[in-house]
């Protein structure tokens, strides 16, 4: 059996759920694929923490050179978050001749062109699955399977925490800081919720999904952008009087050579297929003028779900590059 | 740009449909693959049936190896249904190197081992996501970005004919002959129902699914199966009373080495994600052991979403044969 030599950058919440996607896995992957998929080499400084899996401590460096010149990696991972160094790292793979896969959409959607860019000069792939919807597989079909379709509309519900908010005013009534409160208390939601509860999450996952559907990249700084902060339980209940619910939506629609787009919160109708999609639940929904209306609906985010899509990714470069 | 030639057996609806997907979204394709798609061949006996789109003379014939034979043709598309001569054709289209998409549910589930074993053989594609879910992305995601998961379910309604008749009982009472006698007027349901309304067509999907995401596969004729001939209005009802719906549902269960399987009517919870998928609608719902519940959920059938997946399948082996 062939061996596929993984390089991984960041061994947090993402990190730790990729790595045991794996681990627990490993049986149907190699069935599957006849391959033999290893994480060699881990960036982590933290190295004592209890993950609950077990990480030879060789595996660990602190240098990402380390990865980065290791002929015997093929494949970088990276999971450390935000824009940088994420970008840089993910560049300096590239450059270094390694298929990266990420689930950083604030690095992909900052950066798109020079990332794609990067790809290509260097001969690379470069696959970003778990960036949006987490576990839902959306950006695969959307330039596969789909790609024979010209789209008109995309809309997503693509942020649990706000969904979960939203969902727990709606059904019980509550106000939006005691929601939240609770929220992160039970962990849906970060200590710091801004980049969820303003939309800029959703602008990130938006500007993904437009540029693989629409062709057409859009920085998420200059997509309107407006969050649930603002959300009262009396919008609530004028919602659910005109048979609505309200939930915050990434939406673009193309009308002719121009685009509608932004994320805001929107009252949907009961029989929109978004509208029955709750707690912390993704579903995006895609219109094409072959296949007409889909909807993907799943975890949006988790360490297994994303983990998921992490391991797809790794596993379909792992394929393609053994053949 | 590069042409890749394309052979077509068979320009009944879905043959229309996709021959149509491809006209459309020409540029679109173009514009994504850098490929010029032509279909150079195609097998009909009808050459003047008004099918809304302009097919020049010279592509017709009516002796299949004009297109096994053909060495400028690399992909060939089997849209013929039934079983034979489906079958044998793509067969025979295998042996002589070309790479086979078919959206023939029947043909695939009767012949899947066979199948799946000329093309490894003859170092060929086959694909058929067609075949389940129309337009739907289904058994390519299962097949790619899914594959580093465990699946321990599936459930689909995957036949639109069979959901629209027991929406249309749920929704207005009305009884199961009535009902089908309308939606054969409207073309939802074919002058022969059988194989919709007892459940035959289902268990084919079944079938496919299950040897695709358990590596098991079971002959459609082992599978349980029950239609919906015997749905009463009062069934529909005493389902109603316990808050639940009554669909078609095919399911795949497996616990630790055994699998249970079926096709039969099911009462669903309203708060099950399939009980709202309504009408001609289908959905499947999967889960997987790292990604949590999915569902997949648009248009299970007709020309234009059918013809989606095919040429999505045939995009797909035309850029990796292009490479």
């Amino acid at each position: 059996m062939k061996t596929i030599n993984i390089g991984l950058l960041g061994l947090g919440n993402i990190g730790t759920g990729s790595y045991k996607t794996l681990e627990m896995n490993r049986k149907v992957i190699e069935k599957n694929s006849g391959l033999d998929l290893q994480i060699t080499r881990i960036l982590e400084r933290d190295v004592d923490r209890d993950r609950g899996i077990d990480v030879p401590m060789e595996k660990f460096t602190q240098n990402p050179d380390d990865i980065f010149k290791d002929p015997e990696i093929s494949i970088v991972i990276e999971l450390l978050g935000g824009i940088e160094p994420a970008t840089s790292f993910m560049i300096s793979a590239m450059e270094n001749g390694k298929h990266v896969v990420t689930a950083n959409k604030a690095a992909v959607a900052a950066s798109f062109d020079k990332l794609m860019s990067t790809a290509e000069e260097n001969g690379v792939q470069f696959k970003f699955e778990a960036s949006v919807g987490g576990g839902i597989p959306i950006l695969h079909p959307l330039t596969t399977v789909l790609r024979a379709n010209d789209f008109s509309e995309i809309m997503g519900i693509v942020n649990g925490t706000t969904n979960y908010v939203l969902t727990q005013m709606t059904d019980h009534g509550f106000d939006y800081d005691s929601v939240l409160k609770t929220a992160q208390e039970k962990g849906f939601a970060e200590a710091d919720p801004t980049a969820d509860v303003e939309g800029i999450d959703v602008a990130n996952k938006l500007s993904i999904l437009m540029a693989l559907s629409f062709d057409k990249y859009v920085p998420p700084t200059e997509i309107p952008t407006e969050g649930i902060t603002k959300i009262t339980p009396a919008d609530i209940e004028a919602a659910r009087v005109k048979g609505c619910k309200i939930k915050l939506v990434a939406y673009a629609k193309r009308d002719g050579d121009t685009i509608d787009y932004g994320v805001k919160p929107m009252e949907l109708p009961l029989s929109h297929p978004l509208a029955s999609v709750s707690d912390e639940f993704n579903a995006i929904f895609v219109v094409g003028n072959a296949v007409g209306e889909l909807m993907f609906y799943g975890k949006g985010a988790g360490p297994l779900p994303t983990g998921s899509a992490v391991m797809g990714d790794v596993l379909e470069i792992a394929k393609s590059i053994s053949k």
